[in-house]
């Protein structure tokens, strides 16, 4: 497998805006899984170097994204841990590690919805935004229970439509909004609920633009604001968190002289604003969580 | 004129999407002043009887402006206190009273817009939402001051990129964002400022949908949040107004079954939320308002 082949595969991460953090974060170690296999090299400890080094570009390529981060991260420490393999024996395990990671991403995620949906419980009206995989997975299990959902489009790529492509294959019944709405809509709502793309140490939540305004209507309106995120999502360092900005030219606009057009992907909801956190030990209403 | 030229005249002020609350009066009136020469009738009073009905007509067709019922409603008391005018002499004179009433209300927007930019001053960044004819006078006074605006496209139509092609024309620098991402940029401003479709008499602000996240963003941000709302924007009633829901097919999304697609066009925004109003008064801290 050449460089190209290689960057080509960071690209797409590096460019996917419609995938959660969680499952980039998988998609990224199954690519890392494949590149342990097929990477040329002649000895352990270059291939070791090499797949590190590779793990890092894909770090690197969402700095926003916790779960590629730490995720992908572990995957390096066991890597610098394997010192001793042949080069046969490490490609094979470090694949196998890869897949692992995958595996216990997936059950955490599937874990936190499981309680999540457990918790809330069915007859809700959940106002939400963006496209969460956790999120798809509460309201997979709230299917005819009487939940209703109100969504958001989620500029600019309109990640929404997919969501609302789910809810009417399940039966589930909702609004499809502009997210300018979300402020008059909140009090038809019992409750908002997102996904995340990463926790800060504080529990303020990095998400798709628009989730500090859902959290701001919720509080407004009197009714909980909810995230639900595994612990992969948590950031552990307490640095600044660097917010990707994208391409301009998602948002569809003409250009005039002087107008900066602006693509900020996320924004930062303070912990304060948060009235509970499900992640796969429970819910918590105090961060860092305490199972209740 | 026949009565499907009435009509159209209606339906076009109703599907109206882009044009402010005062300027669409306006359009109103300018209509009722030609159909006041020109509508067949044989009397005097069947002349009154009908020009008041058509008057009717577009004020009810937009429930959610004020400055529409309140212009027009004058014109109506106008039309109900001229029994003796012969026909001919009602028709100039009900033409001449729609011009004089679309006179007045331009010298009070142009009137408040002046007042705001001498208060607001150069050199500030101002982050507004979706398009104001008031406002349009405001940033045309700040032109050459250092003047920097933040605005939204203001979906589902876009008006947003009207304001940015005004502001390119005039040299002011400008970022366009999606609503979603006004959390965030508020802390890149230094106040927001909006028009109004209409004031409620408790001095909340009917606007396009996303004015409520604004302030409420502005209110997290620590930034104020300003109105600039001229008299005929006030309404005098305390009944609930009838906030516009519209075509859904705006949103330009698909359809799947399940998925109620929502498009309403404004929400209310407390007047707790709001730093100060502007009119042709001056500007006040407090509602009703007391120049300052």
């Amino acid at each position: 497998m050449d460089d190209q082949a290689s960057t080509d595969l960071v690209d797409e991460i590096a460019n996917d805006r419609v995938r959660g953090a969680s499952e980039l974060a998988r998609a990224a170690l199954d690519n890392l899984g494949r590149l342990a296999r097929e990477r040329p090299a002649s000895r352990s400890d270059a291939l070791r170097t090499d797949l590190g080094d590779l793990a890092q570009r894909f770090i690197q390529a969402r700095p926003s994204l916790a779960p590629i981060a730490n995720l992908l991260g572990d995957w390096r420490h066991w890597l610098e841990r394997q010192p001793s393999q042949e080069l046969d024996q490490l490609r094979t395990t470090a694949a196998a590690e890869a897949e692992r990671l995958m595996a216990v991403s997936l059950a955490a995620q599937e874990r936190t919805a499981e309680l999540a949906a457990v918790e809330l419980g069915g007859g809700k009206r959940i106002l939400t935004h963006s496209l969460s995989s956790t999120l798809l997975g509460v309201f997979r299990r709230l299917r005819g229970t009487g939940t209703k959902v109100i969504l958001t489009e989620s500029r600019p790529l309109n990640e929404g439509y997919l969501l609302a492509a789910r809810l009417a294959d399940w039966g589930i019944p909702s609004t499809l909004i502009t997210e300018a709405q979300m402020g008059l809509i909140a009090q038809e709502a019992d409750l908002a609920l997102i996904g995340a793309d990463s926790l800060l140490a504080d529990g303020s939540v990095v998400n798709k633009a628009g989730t500090l305004l859902l959290a701001l209507a919720a509080r407004q309106a009197g009714i909980p604001f909810y995230v639900a995120c595994e612990g992969f999502k948590w950031r552990k360092d307490a640095q600044a968190i660097r917010l990707e900005i994208m391409d301009p030219s998602e948002l569809g606009a003409p250009t005039w002289p002087g107008v900066e057009i602006r693509n900020q992907y996320f924004d930062v909801t303070p912990a304060g604003l948060v009235s509970g956190w499900f992640t796969e030990s429970g819910f918590s209403r105090r961060w860092p969580p305490v199972a209740e």
